[in-house]
């Protein structure tokens, strides 16, 4: 494993010659200029990314990171706590949300337990890969060690790196962990700077008066560990989670191995905030599948400067959203591939 | 071919029983209730369309249909009026937007010629049902007659049914047609009762002072037809477009054989105001793939009270949008039939 400065300095910039030539191919396509809107970003984007307006966005993979949270004692989850552990085993049997989606966009499917409270034994489709038994109680002092929080980066990172050296051309981020929308939103007030009344939201579906509590739980663990945004791998540490930690490594590895990630809903939007803090540069890699129900979502899209594909009141999580999204990269892929040119099918062009 | 009043007789209601047996499927699932937002909304829609909860969503069509305009003899279009043909032609070979998207989405195309003014055999590819070498210019009167309006939608109708008895499951809208957003402008003014300049716009990319040019020619075409929205196929023939008219009645033809029916854009949006006018029951089985750029098209949605399923920024037509939405129904399908329940996959549900 590399170390996580090495790991940062190995993300790059997007190719801008390759982003005009992707251009130059879109706006020779028998369609007025700019008529296919975001596709045609999106097809600009992924040329910058990958080097070469030739896109191939096939195959493709999303990580499923997985953890317990030590906040579930505070009680301001609609589910139980072992419901991160059933719902593994449910990804590994292959009849979860992200496993239907997965299936439609043709995504492989990789489960990662970066620290799941459980006893069992996992099915073989499960990576072990904890960091713990589930991160500690945030409100009471940090969730994890700064050591733990580099740990699960540094795997994160290898993950997307042996996917990618594998042939994965896209990676997608998917998660599970009951409590994980609450270190995400102490995560979003962080690095948006917003009061934790507004990024923290009912998650899978708790009663407003449970929000309100929730939201106390927010400011509680934020007062106990006063997490720098200058400091990500502390804030991390602080208030984060183990699969929020594993994400942030998705999403450094792959886009130091010049993949683009499709992000999920809103755990996947703090990670993405933490990886951002540690390397600025990592943002122009990154496409928001969609916007989530979840209504700290909206902020952290803005803070990252990204504009969602889809908006389809989805607040699952698992990947669900980002899977979704998978058609847009490949109309976007499709376009400047197949189309026919003005000149080629003989079509005449604008006055 | 059944009369117009036939048509419109045999579009019924959506299943109820079936919609409640979806919602309860869905809530069995590994999720919390609702969380797949829009996903389930589109289920249930279906379940009601199908009158089955068992949710089969292919093969499914694309109808292209394409004819010209009249009113391009007031200079209002970005692109000179050859290009309806020349695209209908680029369409027969598989080089357009259209095709590529048709083929991502696994669409079959049935490009239709409802009067494209060409000398030029088509390929055979291209289904002739001309009512006319083009509208005649709405500004000195109506586009057409009434009995062309109504052969429109006989025909577009009849090219559904005939779709749906060879398997179809979902019909998707398509269109070319050179100034067919100035027609589009101008049925949206009459059904919506908003201002020309409001639901006017740059169409395929005219330049700002071109579009006040376009809302002029609007108003005195309404000015010169008065076309009433309480005599719907009065006002398609005053101002609508030949192609219009057909996919008029390929909504009503899907709708009358219980077939869900995707809609592009603005051009399509027209049409459906058209059928709705006519139909009011129709807009039960209309799913509005997208909401285009060109700004009247939320106004159209806004009186059919639809919510589009994708918003990124396309103003292409051809039937591009509403393709690329079509992955949401294929997830909507395939969650209810593939997901685990809480049962089956022992997972506890909500506190």
């Amino acid at each position: 494993m590399t170390s996580l400065d090495d790991l940062l300095r190995a993300i790059g910039v997007p190719d801008r010659a390759s982003e005009e030539e992707a251009r130059r191919r879109l706006d020779a396509k028998t369609k007025p200029p700019g008529s296919l809107g975001r596709l045609e970003d999106v097809a600009v984007q992924l040329a910058g990314i990958y080097g070469t307006a030739d896109l191939v966005v096939e195959p493709r993979a999303v990580v499923v990171a997985a953890a317990d949270h030590g906040v579930t004692a505070q009680g301001v989850n609609a589910f139980p706590r072992e419901v991160t552990a059933q719902m593994v085993r449910n990804f590994a049997s292959g009849g979860a949300a992200v496993n239907v989606l997965a299936r439609l966009s043709r995504a492989s499917t990789r489960i990662v337990d970066f620290g799941v409270d459980t006893d069992a034994e996992w099915p073989p489709e499960v990576l072990r890969r904890p960091l713990g038994r589930g991160t500690a109680d945030m409100t009471g002092g940090p969730a994890m060690s700064r050591e733990q929080a580099a740990q699960g980066i540094g795997t994160g990172a290898g993950i997307a790196a042996e996917l990618a050296d594998e042939g994965a051309r896209v990676l997608v981020t998917g998660e599970m962990g009951i409590g994980n929308t609450t270190a995400a939103a102490a995560l979003a007030s962080v690095f948006t700077g917003r009061d934790p009344a507004e990024v923290t939201g009912p998650g899978t579906g708790l009663a407003p008066e449970r929000v309100a509590r929730k939201v106390e739980v927010v400011r509680r663990a934020l007062a106990s560990n006063r997490p720098d945004p200058g400091d990500p791998l502390g804030a991390l540490a602080a208030v984060g989670g183990f699969e929020i930690a594993g994400l942030a490594g998705v999403i450094l590895g792959a886009a130091a191995k010049r993949r683009p990630v499709v992000l999920d809903g809103f755990i996947a939007g703090a990670a993405a905030l933490v990886a951002a803090a540690l390397r600025p540069e990592v943002v122009a890699f990154l496409i928001a599948g969609h916007r989530s129900a979840e209504p700290g979502h909206r902020a952290v899209l803005e803070r990252l400067g990204l504009a969602p594909l889809l908006e389809l009141d989805m607040r699952l999580g698992e990947g669900t959203g980002a899977l979704l999204a998978l058609p847009v990269l490949d109309a976007a892929a499709a376009i400047v591939r197949e189309m026919a040119t003005f000149e080629s099918a003989g079509v005449a062009g604008a006055f």
